[in-house]
């Protein structure tokens, strides 16, 4: 493919609702353009870019042993009734009524789902532990889509779950999960906080978000800059080492500023450890035990002739949110830096051509292939 | 990855829709799990052979310079409605309502999407020609969906479109296209059939269907059977050598049952030539010229300062469908047989195990990981 027949259609002509820099720069460099409010077309650059993103989030997945399987975007409600959740979610559920009148919806998330899949499938703890994962399409109606594919209604997300006899376990699924987490910030070139965080909609009694650093960033993060010394790479995928590494994680203050105390911070911190930035949520894991296995009546038989629900966990990254969030992290002087791992093209350098040798020229355009 | 540990949930209760031997046999060695009425979940089995098929189509369109993109899988219905589809297109089409009470609906396929990007982007005949493709989720609400994943709802989809100056052009795109089919069918392991087809409600001037053999495929086939003997792999991908291609596969008899006439096949095929057999479509390409660009004033500039109307092109592969599809065109004996593309494993041939020597099993595991 040569560069002049790429199709990158830049445009100045920016949105008045294009306030942040990813925003602006991802329509200017024809990486995306808007379909309709908070829905995007992902144009070649734009597309090649989200695809090395996810490859990356797949092969960390792969890495703790995650299975990757597909489910649709369009769910039945009935699952939803079944966990109680299809009431709540309120009007960001985009629901749909097909042409015999039942009522469907488009996926935000999948707990429902992969526990009606796994409840029909298996019944015995020996098939224990399992972490399953998709990348799929979802859709949250949101009410002012906004900040282009930072908070879109139609977003690309890698969603994954897992089931555990016990919260015992549970906890260690939970812990390689985290671990995955990091590795696959660290491979994108960012930085990212692991961060106690509030359970939300999703419920349960154990979470964290990952928070990449970005000046413009939607919360404010108040840290200890130790955190990031943390040798993410000396930890191994065995239960020992990896609750070590939550501990050590877990041992230097982070917060955002729902949680802030200037106190606490100040009692904790040394001045010169001291960071207050802004941070921009790229990944959320969550453990909530049998808050969906029990109202779906998932459960498994036991080694002693009982049954028991499944404990579950489950954990997002959201794979085009990242694109934007990287932009917003890395870029300087207008311009987006991408970290060679997911630059959509390696930089050719052509040495000044002689008109009777065009081997360079061969050769450079083989390489934008 | 163990093989114990995949999850693989074979099944033998068979709900009693499941009448051919793909949607059987999918079910059964858990590929698929039915999320609700022609809507399935793919499960990690069914989902690598999926990938695996997704990975051919995609660098045959590669290889004749088309370029992938991605493209929502909700679109606003006015663009529809510029086109003159939205009514014409019935209850096929999931119509959805927004929170904001905007008319939305999930693609089908994507001709008024593209040719709007294509029209807001490209001023100029200088960027002519142009392939573009995605392989995106598509939603055709079937009144009685039914073979699995062969006519389901939800189905994952290849869809590629031309954008020419001229029509001379635009019949160069077409016949790379059916070029890339060709040869992305003979990678799977299908022996294909190009058929001159009728247009259908994508409309336009120029269509050929891709069916391949199968003793259970819906349309019954006749054709001359040398058309197998044409040597795909001895054309180039340039004009004149792909001109000749189609027109030594369009001079073989090869139709299917609405338009056979036996006179006509007796006297233009030899006895001994004659093959009737079954197939099933897996592609389907089409020529349709300003049918979509005119209605949506999608012009380009002239070299001569004139503007123009765009030719255009669709074309389609059924990705998730030719899982089904490989399955009824190869199994055999109740077993599935893939071709060695798209397996999902490699065999592992383990050796008589001796006790104290376990390297056998350890090679085993470590090549199914």
């Amino acid at each position: 493919m040569l560069l002049s027949k790429l199709f990158i259609p830049v445009t100045k002509d920016l949105p008045s609702e294009a306030k942040i820099k990813s925003h602006q720069l991802m329509l200017r460099t024809g990486m995306i353009r808007q379909s309709s409010a908070g829905i995007y077309s992902w144009l070649p650059l734009g597309f090649k870019i989200m695809k090395k993103i996810e490859k990356i989030v797949r092969e960390e997945q792969n890495n703790i042993g995650a299975q990757e399987m597909l489910m649709p975007t369009i769910q039945p409600a009935d699952i939803w009734k079944e966990s109680g959740r299809y009431d709540d979610y309120g009007e960001e559920m985009l629901r749909i009524s097909d042409r015999q009148k039942r009522e469907m919806l488009y996926g935000p998330t999948n707990e429902e789902q992969i526990t009606e899949i796994f409840r029909s499938s298996v019944k015995s703890y020996k098939l224990l532990p399992q972490i399953f994962y998709h990348i799929q399409w979802k859709f949250r109606d949101e009410l002012r889509p906004r900040f282009g594919v930072m908070r879109c209604r139609e977003f690309f997300m890698k969603d994954a779950y897992s089931f555990d006899l016990t919260e015992k376990d549970a906890v260690i699924s939970y812990n390689k999960m985290f671990f995955a987490y990091l590795k696959t910030f660290q491979r994108l070139g960012l930085k990212s906080i692991p961060m106690k965080a509030d359970t939300g909609p999703i419920g349960g009694d154990l979470s964290h978000e990952f928070v990449i650093l970005a000046e413009t960033g939607e919360s404010k993060i108040f840290a200890d800059k130790r955190i990031f010394e943390v040798p993410i790479n000396d930890y191994k995928n065995n239960e020992i080492s990896l609750k070590k590494m939550r501990n050590d994680f877990m041992e230097f203050y982070a917060v955002t500023d729902d949680k802030f105390n200037a106190d606490t911070f100040n009692q904790n911190v040394n001045k010169e450890n001291q960071i207050q930035t802004k941070g921009i949520e790229v990944g959320h894991i969550f453990y909530f035990g049998d808050k969906y296995s029990k109202p779906m009546n998932c459960s498994v038989d036991t080694s002693d002739g009982k049954k028991t629900f499944v404990k579950m966990g489950s954990y997002g990254i959201g794979v085009s949110r990242l694109v934007g969030a990287i932009i917003e992290a890395k870029y300087n002087n207008e311009k987006m830096k991408w970290p060679k791992s997911i630059a959509p093209f390696e930089a050719v350098v052509i040495p000044a051509l002689n008109k009777n040798d065009d081997s360079n020229l061969i050769r450079a355009k083989k390489s934008l292939r």
